[in-house]
């Protein structure tokens, strides 16, 4: 696995494509790690991003672990590419109901094309830890698309 | 497959359980369609709902087929089984820059713990309409949880 | 979506290209449909086929899903593409213990580098249809590749 | 998460039912490790299992996953209880052309009717190692249904 970015810039870029998700501010979700081939991100539970049972939403979770699992590709590629995501799958393994989810973003294949990623969400309650969900991304490098 | 309703209620509660997703509020989604093995969901585009490059964030588009196709599963529940997503997997298949968005849910198998439901996520744009997204999902029917 | 074949050979190419696969020989996986965008094959049971239930193996209903996915997409490529498997889901909907599995693999969205395709697999018993199966699969051309 | 088996006789009723699975035999696939949540699976390439270009058929190296993943789960469960796949979702990271295919399948999450594993396979070449697939599985544990 190729782990060195091809962009001598690639943090500044992640950092302020990330600032540019309106969706990701809206949601309330923070970038807490960002390494070559890593990001994390963090998200506080507001009533705004519950269920009906009041968890989060795997509408929620799913979309913090899209947006880690993408920007941990994008700090892989050349510059000039854009990252778009291909399709993903994610299991949710037990109710989000803590205070805050983290979502850990890895890329397990780097290519010129087509990136694959990981992502694990954990929610974090008072030093607790439970593995909330698991998923699989597939991400684009788009030639000529500003990101 | 089984798509008569179990719960004679079955209406008023996945309205009233969808009225209690605060997320879908929050998004602004709205149910515009509801029968025994369907729903369809709508998200108007808002600044607030986009990723980077100005399209709906695939976050965005990934929840509300996720409800539509958790909901579609919920109308053939029996009464006192909520729903719970475990799983699921979606292809975006096109940008989805359209000013609306449309998640059409359909049960696929009906299962008395098990459904497996599909969601199709379209682009309507004065009268063009693209198809953004398509997934399978699967949904836990859980006794004794409120729906 | 865009189902005229780029290759005036794209018949010849697609049953030669199936007939190379000894993996579908060896299972005895037969094609009985070739339309553009659209392969269904056909796999008879036999007791090498079968689980530890004496069901059809899982990855034996995954590998004909997989071929009809993958030669569904060849159809619209162009001359000097091959295709290769990115990555697919399954959810397996009912027991496939059937004397014959029907997989019908039909393109979703057929693109440039990137093909997506659905594939639906049926149990058939002496007039009866199950459904076994349901997948999304994603093709990628790989240019000078044979195929 | 739960790694301590159910019943004291996993061992033998993991390994006897891996044995009564007539497809992994006519693959030509053998356990190579065996723990509570833990199962891997070895295949050595021949002509048989093969697609167009020479490589693993996509389908022979998503049926060890298969097999690694639901064996891994079913080391958990309680007596009685069988273990079918209800879906999974598999990434096809670089062609599979060495000469074995080792698929290591390891539970995520152990849960009383659904069960979570994850499968890494892994291209054997005379010392290297190329990682050849990832993927997801739900498994259900079915009861009164022998294993």
């Amino acid at each position: 696995m190729e782990l060195s970015p091809r962009d001598p810039d690639w943090e500044t870029r992640v950092r302020s494509s990330f600032a540019a998700q309106k969706f990701m501010d809206f949601l309330g979700a923070e970038m807490t790690h960002l390494s070559p081939g890593g990001v994390d991100l963090e998200l506080r539970l507001r009533d705004e991003l519950t269920q009906q049972h009041g968890f989060f939403h795997a509408g929620a979770t799913s979309s913090i672990a899209d947006s880690a699992a993408g920007y941990a590709a994008l700090t892989l590629f050349a510059a000039g590419f854009g990252v778009l995501t291909s399709e993903y799958k994610i299991n949710l393994l037990n109710p989000a109901r803590q205070k805050t989810l983290l979502a850990r973003g890895r890329v397990v294949k780097s290519g010129r094309t087509l990136t694959i990623s990981k992502a694990d969400v954990y929610g974090l309650d008072d030093g607790d830890q439970v593995h909330v969900a698991t998923g699989l991304f597939t991400l684009v490098s788009v030639a000529g698309m500003k990101d």
